[in-house]
């Protein structure tokens, strides 16, 4: 039984406006977005209506106390111009948990996917056609109370939009392993998707540029010395023929990329473990020449390959021409959703409209 | 040399419609607010007009990346109805100690100063006469950008907004010592008054009065045994003689009302140390009967009372009937900000009007 939603139809569309063949990641949002307030409770109101302002008082506890959880998805089309989402349950799944950490209401699944389905099937128009391009999709829900003292909000507000985005990263990326800095800690938020979190990375983030570095290899808090992610992306070594990357502990986003990668692995039969990694181990091993990959993976760049990093004022270098799970896991995933792979772990899911328009 | 700056008029002042017998904390906002946007590199179109809904885009890169900071101040009046201000230079360099930790451009601080004097001497109708109430000054700053992808915003927006408050508690508050969930680490942004550490902080307290608490006792991460702060507040120990508050070690916010209360101890000639605090030689020193009082300071509560704590399934009662330092801090404190206490540190600042308005 699908459920009623208020849609309100754009006076224009801006899709003729688009350069697909020069897509900014991030800056151009499509014509429609998906809203839901929750309210003394409840879920009420959805809504497909066009991307606009918002009304928002500056009380917004959101701004002042941080209730603010969100998604990263893509959708891509297949070849017969299917619009196809990746893993969607997974993404329902990991915000209703986030949403649990910081004391937000979760949105049924259900209503979570048919929203997805439904905004991603009306603007399929806007998923660019171009190889590693993609529809990004950015599900995010945030507190509306207007109060001031430190609480749980009671009012929420959850929306969906979407974006036509190119490739976030088109060349490899050097790390600065550094353990003054800490993005997260067991007992923390680490594992939510949380905006605090992306915020607090910015500094060290700085900090790694003004070094010459792309990003910053995030070490624990508490030792100083196990390996967590890389910017905004879980990390994976490979040493010997061993691929390993940091065992989700509480402190590490559980990405799905991650998980997409680990099933290719495990699947061809690589040898593979997800435990503590010491920066420590990685030293030696890029030292001793059994280090052979080291990439990041995550939504927007899929896989990252990285081609140096620096810990304690040395630097090691690796070179990406001669990576091959990296490149093989990316391959796998990229063709899956284009529908030149065949789907195996059934992944893809077509968009389809959901709702009955009022 | 005053700036020159906006002023829009309220139709109707909404001060007629206050009962500020039943002041609920947080919930009344006067009549105006400031506003002052970042934007190309610069601080521009300052104004003061009457509190109102912004719009904003759902890309708010505040609610997606969590760069949102805040400050915490309260005006009283002297007997003559002087509006005056409390240590306001502490909070402005406060504030862009947080901008800087979470890479957001500065406001200058006489900018930060005039704005708070001109809003709360245009809102001096609005300070409750009633002992333990005042206004609250709430000044914060949030990115304005509406792009995805995690960076930091070019543009912001700084507003500053005031509510008449009754007392945040009117009764001792008991705490649940844990070392299973951590506000902050080392390294991390404990020490900036952001957005997201006080959205970390909401599970815990929900557990805490799941288990008949009022507040997290925090503890560090990484030892999980010193001290850090209580629920929102700085925390203070009095055993035997010795007065004890956890030392600033960039986990733990350096508060205005932690550092005010120091202050007065050390005039007084008191036994004051700032040091790590092990929760077990807190425990050891309440087994033993040393332990005199436990407190908590920040600016909405002032100091707030201890009568109980747990840890590892033990309770701890004290009797805040028996506190002698913490009532004396609190007294002197709120007899200053009523002018009946000489003001021998040159805290109060009568609020004046510094804008020229157009």
């Amino acid at each position: 039984m699908s459920i009623k939603v208020k849609f309100s139809e754009v006076q224009q569309s801006n899709l003729s406006k688009v350069d697909f063949d020069n897509l900014p990641f991030g800056k151009t949002f499509t014509d429609y977005m998906f809203e839901i307030d929750y309210i003394s409770g409840e879920w009420v109101n959805p809504s497909v209506k066009p991307v606009q302002m918002l009304d928002i008082h500056p009380g917004n506890m959101a701004w002042h106390y941080g209730q603010s959880i969100f998604e990263g998805m893509k959708a891509t089309k297949s070849k017969d111009g299917v619009p196809l989402l990746f893993r969607p349950d997974l993404h329902a799944k990991r915000l209703n948990k986030s949403a649990r950490r910081m004391c937000m209401p979760e949105i049924p699944e259900q209503m979570f996917l048919d929203a997805v389905h439904t905004l991603v099937n009306l603007e399929r128009a806007w998923i660019p056609p171009h190889k590693g391009s993609a529809m990004y999709i950015r599900p995010f829900m945030f507190a509306t109370d207007n109060t001031i003292g430190v609480r749980a909000s009671d009012n929420y507000k959850f929306i969906i939009f979407t974006m036509p985005v190119g490739p976030y990263y088109n060349h490899p990326v050097s790390l600065w392993a550094q353990d003054e800095y800490f993005r997260a800690v067991v007992g923390g938020v680490g594992e939510a998707k949380t905006a605090g979190n992306y915020a607090a990375s910015l500094y060290p983030a700085a900090m790694a540029k003004k070094l010459g570095y792309d990003q910053v290899m995030w070490l624990d808090a508490v030792h100083k010395r196990y390996v967590q992610e890389v910017g905004t992306m879980n990390i994976f070594f490979v040493v010997d023929d061993e691929i390993c990357t940091p065992n989700l502990d509480g402190a590490i986003l559980a990405g799905i990329t991650r998980d997409s990668v680990l099933k290719i692995y495990r699947e061809k039969g690589y040898r593979v473990s997800e435990r503590p990694v010491d920066i420590h181990e990685i030293v030696d091993a890029a030292k001793s020449g059994s280090l052979k990959e080291i990439f990041g993976t995550g939504t927007a760049a899929v896989v990252a390959n990285v081609n140096k990093f620096m810990y304690k004022d040395e630097e090691f270098l690796l070179d990406p021409k001669n990576y091959n799970y990296s490149v093989e896991a990316k391959e796998i995933i990229n063709s899956i959703r284009e529908g030149s792979h065949e789907d195996t772990f059934n992944w893809l899911v077509p968009a389809e409209c959901k709702f009955e328009w009022i």
